[in-house]
């Protein structure tokens, strides 16, 4: 993702620059920097968070690297972006979140799918008033083929893994808080994935505050590729969407109309959302404007993943207020 | 034909009653008259004609015998209902429909495609005005497979054969006369209908007297199945129509996104026009209204068969008052 | 639904007759007589039920009647016919099903939606395994409007009234039985359906025994119109089906890209399937072949609905094995 | 077009350089230089001609200009990328070709169409045989609004300036010559463009020398976007491309189901292809590959513009023969 950013940042944010990367595998920092004209690759990480020259970072290692870059990119009065998960433990995002607070820098977190055309169309819907009050919410996030078994080991299991991003767009496309979540898993497409602890297929239903009922479909694979839908009824109406194609040609022979698959995954699907999200991130630190997803929606949609644990392994429905005594004191955009 | 009409009268038509049917095929005539409750099989047309407890005559029988039973039907006092076309020889035209108009009964042709929901639909648009002003109009008109080689060589070529639904359509769709038509034709499924005589494929440009233009694709051969499309471009919009499907369902696969093939052939696909139009006609006879589809209908949609056929013998665009001096004179619905 | 059956019958079916029907309101028995040329109206179910000449009968009557006729066809010895839901109590389901095993008697259940094409062509996926082994699935069943609230306080409740058909089609397209059962409802169209006890809206999460998962979205109110879908995931791909529309033309305007509304309610989505599942069932009784939906579907879509009303209540999955402690022993086909 | 093929080489295309842009207007000149980092604006186009360090040049200036621009650059051994069309004046077409054959140097003209997903598709269909031989093709191309009439007046009329791209889609989607042109045109979108001398609506019938048959559409005006699409029917099936749009959500409402309009206008609808067209020219040079779209293939579309303006004047199928009584002596690709 660091690439993705760093050549978004060169190409299509002409107000911003990258001043600098580190990487601990510096031959691979090395190329990037070469490959967008990037004038230095730092040592240390430290090196970035502390050149008063720099104004914002972004934060693209793995997850349990998070707090502490961001802890300290907070002390440094550095405005943040940072991948998902936020930080896979509960206590520590209160600590990460307050030092952010204090240092009054901005934190965005990469939930990039709301700026998907697909999805803010029917955010837009819905705060539009174009289908009414929402009643039910579906969302359907199936990857094209499940990763390497090594991968799943440290996924930290599907709901952090996959749901995670169906967890923020079911707070988004609502605009509501989810109060209670059941989760059903099982193990369908690999064997070895239930070995690794985990499972591949997953259905949630959860409750919002407001009375929205909602589920969630995730699958580790679907052969025909990456499957990414939401739909909405609402008291006036509803909206759903389809996947995106590369070619909108369609195909009739002797035995069937048909098209080609849908674009493959994420890296085609949501090109256009990746860079969105690094133009409104810049957008929100060079004009003092709030990030469009912050340090509180990241630590929402952990409160979630847990809560889908739990159900998971209690075979009952959770309630976020199990989770986290504390109430949830915002309401997402 | 008579088969589809004796069925529709009798399970739809609650106010007519099929009372008596010929066929020179004694056998066939008593199998439909069992199967639909039919009382009486009669032994000549003129039977049938002369029956004074008769109001109304459908004949189904080929072209040829067309005039001459229309003509004795109309001295007779019924009222009739003719399949299309209306009668090959242009003269002949001339006089059955001034027995018709002089013996004052109802003539109704046979072109049940107006009756169809989809191209119903068209029209309605344009009536409404819901796409603004015609602009262009396209019509794409395609068998699932050519006929053999001996219907080909008395099927009075494919623009009596085919293209004829197609010419109706176009005035019916519009509400216009066509003044102009540029036809090609091509042998590309089957060179026997080309040693017939015949061409399989043909593609037509005509030009409206309002000055719409628009063009009619046939093809003998579409392998996916029987092809009924048109769309229209307005001022104000414009309006397409898809194929009908024996089922919505899609089929994702590892290779495809796919669903089954159309509705096969005319038996499947306008199995309720056929029977819209009866009831039309019935309507019209026993409440004294207009037929929908009148012996001028019959005439103009010979005309410009005529029209093409020079057209495409000439390679040149063809106007309809070269075909008939006398001006057409009135105006298509 | 009798007068639905009646029409299916005469034009439909040659190979039955309709010889006498019923209802308490005479002059309604009397109407749909005449309307398809019934000879006989009887006086009492009795009549019908106790006449030799009578090979079978169809229940259209009012659920709480149905156990009590179909228990006297079934010694009358009386192939049946009966409309959904067979019956409220269990336990009197337990008497007729043993009724009708003692008599040798058909007992077919009116779910006609396995009829319909777009769900048989799912099914048809399924069992020529175009998609695979079936991961998850999804029903999307809406009513176009609420009923009034005198018809919502006799009708069961939504799981009986609504969910049944979606719990038979879920058994039905993936062949396989539910064994755990999680629903929430909730009250969004209309307040005076919560007063009145019940709840407009319902999500239900279900897991199959061999660990598909699967979920129902119902809800009184689609303004659009009847919403009726399905879709399923498999190992090998996906199928899905769209509403029925009632043309396929697309209207672009300057302001969108529209059509119009799918088919009203179910009357007009389900009349093949009406008429269809008449055929089958004449066919079963004709030529002695198994109902293809037999009693104990019946049966088992009532202890579905039950399972689902006990997860209401008490927030929580219920397992069928919870509502009736004997094993379900058979497999839906 | 000079921006957008600076900014594509700029961020698409890492192994060339703009190093220098000239424009008459200097100020336009020194805008996009600085917009993209290009380090030199030069003060006639001579000068970057006649740079010995630049490889290629890409020529968007207006069509009157062009030939005199592509002799030089010839003559200067550069390679020349030029925006449609290629040269109004049929003989100034072959004076330039002789230049850039003799200099042997590529000459690539900018049918960008070639190079959209949706349309390469199609060729590819053709060309694996996806659809066997193709009979009948149509394209339809149509605007959203009309350009100013101060536009239409030096716009060489609609078939230099819109038909000419279909012309050119007609020649790469069947890789056959088009033999024979019908064209009719009318005024009906504004009457102001009859009056400039140009009508605004166009429907073409073409013949290829294999035989296949084809129509194209035209439209100044389609006020639901930027329509294009196109359908080829073959002997083997049928391929069809839809337009594109900037979302696939789909939202119903109590009075229809519908969608946002398509991409509004070219710069949406081809961005890609655009981009593309450039990459593959770099392409060429680099590696001495041949060009994609070559100076025979802008001659042909002028002599394809040349018979239709001659079959609209005088109301009759025109030859390409008859423009050029030399033979068409290459293929299209």
């Amino acid at each position: 993702m660091g690439r993705v950013h760093a050549e978004t940042i060169t190409f299509r944010v002409p107000s911003a620059d990258v001043t600098a990367i580190f990487d601990p595998n510096g031959a691979a920092a090395s190329e990037v920097a070469e490959s967008y004209g990037i004038p230095h690759t730092a040592d240390t990480s430290n090196e970035i968070i502390n050149d008063p020259a720099i104004d914002a970072i972004l934060i693209c290692s793995p997850a349990p690297t998070h707090s502490e870059l961001i802890i300290a990119a907070a002390r440094a009065r550095k405005h943040i972006f940072c991948e998902k998960p936020l930080e896979r433990d509960l206590n520590r995002i209160d600590a990460l979140l307050e030092a952010v607070n204090k240092a009054g820098v901005k934190l965005q977190i990469g939930f990039n799918r709301r700026f998907d055309a697909n999805f803010a169309r029917v955010r837009q819907a819905v705060v539009n008033g174009e289908i009414g009050m929402p009643h039910i919410l579906h969302i359907i996030s199936r990857d094209p083929a499940p990763p390497p078994i090594s991968y799943i080991k440290t996924s930290g299991g599907i709901f952090m893994d996959m749901t995670i991003h169906d967890f923020d767009m079911a707070r988004f496309l609502i605009g509501d808080e989810v109060e209670e979540i059941h989760a059903m898993g099982a193990v369908r497409v690999d064997a070895e994935i239930g070995t690794a602890g985990d499972f591949d297929t997953a259905v949630i239903l959860m409750r919002f505050r407001t009375g929205v009922v909602g589920t969630i479909d995730n699958c580790r694979q679907a052969v025909y590729g990456y499957d990414q839908r939401v739909e909405i009824l609402g008291s006036a109406g509803a909206i759903a969407t389809n996947n995106l194609y590369g070619n909108e040609a369609v195909i009739s022979t002797s035995s069937e109309i048909k098209r080609d698959l849908p674009l493959a995954f994420f890296m085609e699907r949501y090109k256009e959302s990746y860079a969105n999200e690094i133009v409104a991130f810049v957008d929100a630190v060079k004009n003092d404007k709030p990030v469009p997803v912050d340090g509180n929606d990241g630590r929402i949609s952990m409160l979630m993943v847990e809560a889908a644990r739990r159900s998971y392994a209690e075979k009952r429905p959770v309630k976020l207020t199990e989770v986290a005594s504390e109430a949830i004191s915002t309401t997402a955009r």
